[in-house]
């Protein structure tokens, strides 16, 4: 594989020019003539106006106050210093929007405050961080601090006479881009964390570049660029544009922290775009960012990121998406959706020129409805890593989403799961993924921080809808193991008219125990809605134990078997794993019929899963809550069908969506499943057949050649039903 | 008391004048003409009349099915019959607006359809209800049916021949309103049903009497009017206005059933306003059903029906709503109130003459904010038995309320709690009621029924944030024995800047034990939000166990005190009244304060909960679910504080409103509470004073005179902080 190397050769033939004039990070003089000329006639952007405008008469009626680094997190000085740098952009950009003098002499005077005593700073006292900073307790904070702090200076640079900025510079920015850079004696960790592909990077990188362009010092703009070696070869934001993400855009820990990723990403690029043009950093890579900005709101259902690994319930309106979907457009304004992503989801605009650019073509209606698509998101720097695949419903009215995820690990903030299926429907989530056990900034919940709950229970397999075998986790939940292996995805097709498939294996997760699992989503003329196919086949060697979760949201309806339900004393269903988190709150198995049938009610529609079973076969329904002291975790429910001393099984089962549930109207119609059974008809190491069949004489068959990848091979099964007969890989047929 | 007679005596005077044109129920010649002449012009009714003509054209589309009445409720037949009225009503008014007979003639058809069974059919064959009905299993539908077929009726009248009204009058309507005041022979029950105060004869009255008015037979319309015997005395829809409604307009079942008791009046006022408007129905009783519609629209947060007693999730999108709010605003086109909500919850507009003016009216601008204010919604015809008290932020933009319950029963939808409150805050129920445990039309939920939980928890006290003494209910959960008493209100304030205040006592629900409450929303200079003062009174000649349940919505956040929290086995806290079905989650005390916090979070805001217990006081967490073997429960989250084998204890809490929560942002502040103690100073038969204390040295007092209601009396309390003075029964001081 060959790494792009053109922008580094380029960049190190040429001087690197700086900024030619001020401000040139996120304004610019055009942009702020246009901003001053339309003012009070884009009503969105005179509102962040007013806002930027209040925060810096805010500023104005305050002292300066700059205290001794001291607190943690949430602290006083913590919390003062952020306030700080927020101060200074307001000042700075109402400066350079009204012209009145006090705003840039309040920056002024406070990077001043910031110069006297920042010489003297050693590490900070609170000793949290392998890599502490001085203003704050961690670097990241210092880095952020910096990006912020540049683009305030950058809009009152022309403001301070040479002795002000030698003073400020030579005092503050100097040797804060040097500390991110470097770290101080006693501790060099900066250095590492600088030039390491990891977000920490993105922030410190683009720190450093951003003050860099601003003091016109090309030296920090090129190890911004290409690592402190300034070869593009060790670090640097080209090779972690090169790096971090994948050729789909995919950032390897997932949706929730590609939201986080892309903010230092989209900021610095922006800078960098107007002071290096000749980089042409927004077509880098085929448009890597622009791909992860695409890629980033794909990944999302009615706007609220999908929940895979850790994630919190975050979506369109975090802050930084407002940062990327601004600059993206204004990088790109043929991108007409981001204008809608804007419009619908975001309360607020940047107070920049790409913020203006949002708001004006906003007003003037040019915003297109985002339109989203069944992909496969790759994971891996080459996408060769497995990935997340999203199929959409076909018809946009429906707003249906079902995912596979078939990933790497994802670093620190991955969980040990893979082949988990999630399914988000009539704006809600349906088939649900817990995401974090964390609440952020809740010092009462273990400090904010990620509550030892994430480990115990969100982390491991049974807190998702996938296989797990012998009340393990995926690789022992051991992170070396995880790390070195990632699923495959089998196959995809979402071309054809109401069928599309994808099918994705993982024969590492548990050593001899190979995981294929095929979902199909299916537009029939016969069910009220789209139905989902789901064929989940454990095979080994030895005998196992074989639990299929489903965590559901919403009421459980009805199951159609009896069931004993814990009335008076409720235990855990296991001990460890996670398990011991799941108190069990009913049981039963299902002699009667070979469909066990679950049926639950989520918002205004019911949801039945139907699946083939035994009499063997044990169902439990369990709640999460259990051996959790302090109630960290959220009560999520869950259905768990589970096969015992077992070689292989195929879970197979049929998802429907179904009814209409009207309270206000009290109107209520299809609330039953349709379903009458479904079967495994053939399952063989060659051909796994299985057929859903519905109400009124129909039938579903989901067909799967289990060894053959080639589209054009024809298969030819006979089963209990007579002969079956398709193309490829993989196949549905609907009678 | 003396009844308003006036109506009758005018009526009895005059002839029944009858129908002089038609339409005239909820269409009229004027309104038609305006209609036509608008389409195209006013967005919202275009919509409705496009609903409604697309109703018209599949009725046009489809065979005349009038099947034999065979099913029960939610069944083929009964489903039908449903059907056919909608189709009626929707072809009545098409062919009013359109002209195009087709639709004229599928109404004639259908009932002549009806004329040719009806005189042969017995009671219906599903016998389920005392009243069974013809064409439904139960009468109430019938009535409902005649109601809208009436509309229907009104609409062609002018299209049909003699012999046709004749056939259609004499084999159907006749009989079918002959059937609903006096029943069949075998089962007279309809004539009791007929005169009763209760909704059903509401109904009844209303399509009798409308039937009357589109056949021009004053007889029926008197017997409609003025009951069985015709003398107002004894049933019919006038007595019902005067016996259904207190002279504040509320209902005694509570909010969710005034709801569904709304319809029928104000279809019926509203033909009667058409018919004999000499009769001014809308003035009637000081404008009594105004004053429904408006209690019901006070009796909501965000649009949502406060939950007490009975009730389930609804809101001004009911279908009721819409009828009401269109009549309502075409009778007094002065409340401009009723626009607001008809734009803001509901998201159609009635095809009448009434659903056209709100559009219209909307369309010009018109509408003007619903504005929510404190009040005491009185209980019982004649204001005296207790009420509802609502207390609302007096600036809007804070939107909570706090109400406080102190009732009589509410008939057969009534629960067993008194001085019970609840809090609404930031878009949220905070302090919650369970309501019903009923999952309507839900097959599988108990046939969609009340399920039986609704009896054995639902209705329980321990369900509801009141008292409860030695784990029993109310009355002992006995409905005579409920139905005799109601609490008392000793008084409300809510006139004072920054203090509002309400009380309340009930004596009866556990003999020998008094109970009182008395509730203060303070808006404090030095707290973020408003402060709610909870203090609960229970004083007795003999020992007892009181329980102080809060239920709240959201997740716990912590409690101040070490508890053990149930890990791996979970049982109940109980065995009856209610205690069966929750799981003890985990339980502790408090031994190192005498102040008790408790801090959970609802959205994105924080409430803190601060009572003065002892090292004696047990609090428990508690969780819905248990002895529920069909999952008929919703899971929710309860505290219970619990004092044990004392004459009289006195609950004093103060519950915090703070914090801000943006994970968007990420920013978080005010996490925790300010709240520094709270104490009972005063406890004595004449005086109780209680303070709570907040950081920055700031105290909230809250005084009550127990034995005094002299809004005039000075009191002057020696406490051992001081000598506490105040005017009046209750007073709030803040320092």
């Amino acid at each position: 594989m060959k790494k792009l190397l053109f922008i580094p050769m380029l960049l190190l033939t040429l001087a690197v020019s700086g900024a030619a004039q001020h401000p040139s990070l996120l304004l610019t003089h055009e942009g702020v003539a246009e901003m001053r000329a339309a003012r009070g006639t884009i009503p969105a952007f005179d509102a962040a106006m007013a806002r930027t405008l209040a925060g810096a008469d805010a500023a104005l009626a305050s002292e300066i106050v700059v205290p001794e680094p001291r607190d943690g997190g949430g602290g006083y000085s913590h919390e003062r210093h952020k306030l700080n740098y927020y101060e200074m952009v307001d000042c700075g950009i109402a400066w350079q929007v009204t012209g009145d003098e006090r705003y840039a002499r309040r920056v002024i005077d406070m990077l001043k405050a910031y110069a006297r005593i920042y010489p003297s700073l050693g590490f900070h006292p609170v000793k949290l961080s392998n890599t502490p900073g001085r203003l704050f307790w961690q670097t990241l904070n210092e880095s952020v601090w910096l990006v912020h702090t540049s683009m305030a200076y950058d809009c009152v640079y022309d403001m301070l006479t040479p002795a002000e900025r030698e003073d400020i510079e030579t005092n503050l920015f100097r040797p804060m881009a040097d500390f991110l850079m470097n770290g101080l004696e006693g501790n060099r960790g900066n250095n590492k964390v600088f030039n390491k592909m990891h977000n920490h990077a993105t922030w410190a990188t683009a720190a450093v570049g951003m003050i860099g362009m601003t003091m016109n010092d090309s030296t920090l703009v090129r190890k911004a660029l290409y690592g402190s070696d300034e070869t593009g070869k060790h670090g640097g934001f080209i090779q972690q544009m090169d790096e971090l993400f994948s050729s789909d855009g995919y950032f390897t820990e997932g949706a929730y922290y590609l939201r986080y990723a892309i903010w230092p990403f989209m900021i610095f690029a922006q800078s960098i775009d107007r002071n290096m043009p000749e980089l042409k950093i927004f077509e880098y890579r085929d448009g890597i960012l622009f791909k992860a900005v695409s890629t980033l709101l794909q990944l999302a259902y009615d706007g609220r990121f999908m929940r895979f690994n850790d994630a919190l319930v975050k979506g369109y309106d975090a802050q930084e998406l407002v940062y990327a979907v601004n600059i993206a457009y204004n990088a790109d304004r043929s991108n007409k959706m981001l204008l809608d992503v804007a419009a619908r989801y975001q309360d607020w605009v940047l107070p920049t020129d790409a913020g203006f650019a949002v708001a004006r073509d906003i007003e003037r209606g040019e915003a297109q409805p985002l339109a989203f698509r069944s992909a496969l998101y790759r994971d891996g720097r080459d996408g060769d890593c497995g990935g997340v695949a999203v199929i959409r419903s076909t018809d946009p009215a429906l707003n249906s989403a079902l995912t596979l995820k078939a990933t790497s690990h994802g670093l620190s903030h991955g969980h040990y799961d893979k082949l988990t299926i999630a399914y988000y429907d009539n704006g809600n989530e349906v088939l649900c993924d817990y995401g974090a056990a964390r609440w952020i900034n809740i010092e009462a919940k273990y400090k904010g921080h990620y509550t030892p709950e994430n480990r115990t229970f969100a982390m491991q397999s049974i807190a998702h809808n996938t296989l797990v075998v012998d009340e393990g986790s995926h690789f022992g939940g051991i992170y070396d193991e995880s790390m070195k292996h990632h699923s495959e995805i089998l196959y995809t097709d979402f071309s054809r008219e109401g069928v599309q498939i994808v099918s994705a294996g993982e024969d590492n997760a548990y050593p001899g125990v190979k995981m294929r699992r095929t979902v199909a989503y299916v537009e029939t003329p016969f069910l009220q809605y789209p139905l989902i196919l789901d064929l989940l086949q454990a095979t080994s060697d030895k005998n196992h134990n074989y639990d299929y979760p489903i965590w559901y949201n919403g009421q459980m309806v009805s199951l159609n078997f009896p069931y004993e339900r814990a009335l008076t004393t409720m235990t855990t269903l296991g001990k460890d794993n996670g398990y011991q988190h799941l108190w069990l709150t009913a049981e039963g198995s299902n002699s009667d019929s070979g469909t066990t049938c679950f049926t639950w009610i989520t918002g205004d529609r019911f949801y039945s899963l139907n699946t083939a079973t035994t009499p063997q076969s044990r169902m439990v329904m369990v709640e999460t809550g259990a051996s959790d002291p302090n109630y960290n975790l959220r009560v999520e429910k869950g259905y768990i069908i589970r096969e015992r001393d077992l070689k292989n099984h195929t879970f197979f089962s049929s998802l429907e969506t179904h009814g209409t549930y009207d309270l206000q109207v009290e109107q209520s119609d299809n609330l039953t499943s349709s379903c009458t059974g479904v079967k495994v008809l053939v399952d063989t190491p060659e051909y796994t057949v299985a057929v859903a069949e519905y109400e009124g004489g129909h039938k579903v068959t989901l067909c799967v050649a289990n060894l053959s990848a080639d589209k054009a091979a024809h298969h030819s099964v006979q089963t209990p039903d007579g002969v079956v007969e398709w193309d490829g890989p993989r196949d549905v047929k609907m009678e």
